[in-house]
């Protein structure tokens, strides 16, 4: 039984009203209310006053602020033994010849073993590549899209990690463009960004891992090894038509898996519940296929980002520490999940612009509990590294969602002043990594050194896709080098 | 600027802690709880332990409770304006031929003026069928199918309230299913409820109200004559493929359409936030394609229902009192969507299953505010008109829930007992449609009297849809007669 609970309202209110402030008013950045012609506001100017004053005057549309959001999600399908019901899921869609997508560790495991079985029930033709690259290239990613294109699927399963159902999105596009050039669909400015302007197949998928939220988000990431650069290809087309989140599938994931991909759900939700909002974007788009994914925060994706980051605290170490402990298990993949459509819908920005390089150049970290015979800086330690330092710095874009978010660690913020709120979420963020244990304490501990930081800050400048989404970075470039340069120092140690 | 905001932490979170238990718990009545083969357990059982052990012991399925959960919803665009993007959707997506579906009324306004200009700026070949019925009948919507079969668009665009965009996907079911009797897709008992076993074709609908939430669910509700009862169609398949939700397109309601239509979505909220749980439904499906959509809360549709119960208590007395107050406005715009992703993907229960004999059995009341020349209960007033009754009897069933509701009204509910978790509710209810005028305050007020009750039991026992998801409600027909009895009673006046 539940105990009796008793809220004092007023407070609860308060903190509820705090949430509400900060997602309808802007930020003090905001050009136009420095407009020296622009009457007076008696009120706090809202959503409203802003956009119809950008719509009563029609101007350059390049240098135009965005004025509406887009929410789009894959259906997620949540339970325990879900995976069962996956060859009904393509009866039902009258599939009839199948790539199922996986690496050749996860071919091994119980769920493809169940989705396997799931087809044959159903008589479905299928055919299984597995093999996937953790941590895809190109050249990988290229090798997956020459075995789909002859077999010509009318649909996908990816059954496994963040990179297999990358690798799955990227077979089924080139499948459904087969003259494409590869750079074509990239982001811009490594490839040439082209809107996917067709329906792709249907892809179901199963994830594995509670980290990456692959399943519900239209981004594919890999390592352009032509152009020494992490990047991807983005587009809502891309999206899976369905993810089947079953938390029996995660159970086999080693401890040091369950930390890693949970840092990167923490990062995806406080990256995108901070990130610009999305009607400060520039420029507006004159079609809306062009509206991008990575919009910047809106009343929506903050939703779930901020479910999601609660959620994180709360199970994140319990599913670290305890392997039996289901319960904090099943929550990390459904926050994964809600993450994944928050930050799907809005973006990332510092962490994850800076992780590339830093998992990229990695002077020799192998991470303990990576059962691999090379070196691994894993995705989630790469972004969280920086994240104390980080979420210092952006704070003064928006002092009350980095004390919402201190708040969602526990921290009292009760006396805490706006001023200080970068250096509460950036303690709070310190101690949670280091209480979560076997974490790399900045990037001197996974054997970066001084010499090393210019590198890391040209492997990051190139992120733009990401760094139009950092609030209170500079916008000039060597100002915005000098500011990457100091997160990348602050980071060194804490 | 935004005021320094301090929030006694402690009590904030106890706010979280409550709404986070609520969800993970089952009610005392969980048979298996009950079971006494059933081993003690040491903590509350969670969704995991409950999960594990239904599956462990296989038995006949159609007694078998739920164990998945899914959440589908359409794409939302949202943002002042958007209307005059959604030409460029339909050239997105390659449409030749668009079967535009609006009513008499909304033919003449901007949303339509903007679709039609949208349309032809990029000479897109359309036709418009201007005759939906507000609150439509069965023979209305199949006037509406015989018009868009011979014109077998490619494509739907509806603009217009919750009537419109339920016409536009019923046009869009039977012109992909030409064959099809009308009976077999609507509820069973009432029709065939055969599930919808082809992807539709696009259908985009921009509301035009603040209400239905019928953008984003794949629920058209009508009156089905033959049978004297309203009823509906219900899949995901015929969920919008996109909604674009433009606040400019709610400005001329009048305030009565305002309060109306935002007492659907106070209902929308309350009951889908109140529903049974997921895990609490039975038959679990043999097929996912069998698994409702109305299928009890679970952990996402709450965080939708929940935000939508708050936005509304906020917003909608300032939409109703204010008719420039553009921020409630855009506010409740964004409510109807979010509730009605909530209860698309877990349903509502009583008050919406005795709304529909309300306003069919309506005696001659002709609501304020609406320009009609019959009598008329509109749907919002005829679904709030029991809430104060419904909740008072359903908080039995998970006080905290219900305590969780009384908090979004502001009542502070620190000193409150569980016990008293109904009473607070109810009271905060009844007071809410006191405070916002012009409400109807009980069925007397309706014209109705103590000797419709009897009629209006029996219009709602066919609501077994919705009957379903009710808490607390009792299974054995004589029983659940009286209570529904009471309920009507007890909503006479207050």
């Amino acid at each position: 039984m539940v105990p009796a609970i008793r809220v004092p309202a007023s407070a609860a209110s308060r903190a509820r009203s705090l949430l509400r402030t900060v997602q309808y008013t802007h930020p003090p950045s905001c050009p136009c209310h420095s407009n020296p012609n622009h009457h007076h506001h008696h009120r706090s100017p809202t959503l409203a006053d802003h956009v119809r004053r950008h719509m009563a005057t029609p101007r350059d549309a390049s240098r135009e602020k965005e004025y509406a959001f887009e929410m789009a999600a894959s259906s997620i399908r949540f339970g325990p033994g879900a995976t069962k019901e996956v060859g009904m899921d393509f009866a039902n869609m009258k599939a009839k010849r199948v790539c199922v997508v996986t690496d050749s560790n996860v071919a091994k495991l119980t769920p493809m073993k169940q989705a396997i079985e799931g087809l044959t029930r159903e008589g479905i033709e299928f055919t299984v590549f597995d093999k996937v690259r953790v941590e895809p290239k190109d050249s990988s990613i290229k090798e997956a899209i020459a075995f789909a294109k002859p077999y010509n699927p009318d649909a996908f399963l990816a059954v496994g990690g963040g990179s297999v159902i990358d690798t799955a999105k990227l077979m089924n596009l080139y499948t459904v463009f087969p003259e494409a050039d590869f750079l074509d669909f990239v982001n811009a400015p490594l490839g040439k960004g082209l809107p996917v302007t067709k329906p792709l197949r249907p892809l179901v998928a199963v994830p594995t891992t509670a980290g990456t939220g692959s399943e519900t988000t239209g981004t594919a990431i890999f390592d352009l090894v032509s152009k020494g650069a992490k990047t991807g290809i983005a587009h809502r087309n891309l999206k899976p038509t369905l993810g089947i989140c079953d938390p029996l599938n995660t159970r086999t994931m080693p401890s040091a898996v369950h930390a890693s991909s949970g840092l990167d759900v923490l990062c995806h939700s406080l990256e995108s519940w901070t990130a610009i909002p999305y009607n400060e974007r520039t420029p507006r788009p004159t079609n809306p296929i062009n509206r991008p994914a990575y919009q910047g925060a809106n009343p929506i994706s903050d939703i779930f980002s901020l479910q999601a980051l609660r959620d994180t605290v709360k199970y994140l170490p319990r599913a670290v520490k305890d392997p039996e402990d289901s319960e904090a298990q099943s929550q990390m993949l459904l926050a994964a999940t809600l993450a994944g459509v928050g930050f799907g819908n809005a973006g990332v920005h510092l962490c994850h612009g800076m992780s590339y390089p830093i998992s990229s150049q990695n002077p020799g970290y192998k991470h303990a509990g990576y059962d691999v015979d090379h070196p691994i800086i894993p995705h989630g330690v790469s972004v969280a590294v920086t994240a104390p330092a980080v979420f210092r710095f952006t704070a003064a874009s928006n002092p009350d969602r980095h004390l919402a978010a201190a708040e969602a660690f526990g921290v009292d913020i009760s006396n805490v002043k706006r001023e200080s709120a970068g250096e509460v979420l950036g303690e709070a963020l310190a101690r949670f990594l280091s209480d979560l244990g076997d974490q790399p304490l900045g990037l001197k501990n996974l054997g970066f050194k001084a010499e090393d930081i210019d590198g890391l800050v040209e492997g990051t400048l190139p992120q733009r896709r990401v760094l139009m989404l950092a609030p209170n970075l500079n916008s000039e470039v060597e100002a915005e080098r000098d500011e990457l340069r100091s997160l990348l120092e602050q980071s060194m140690e804490y």
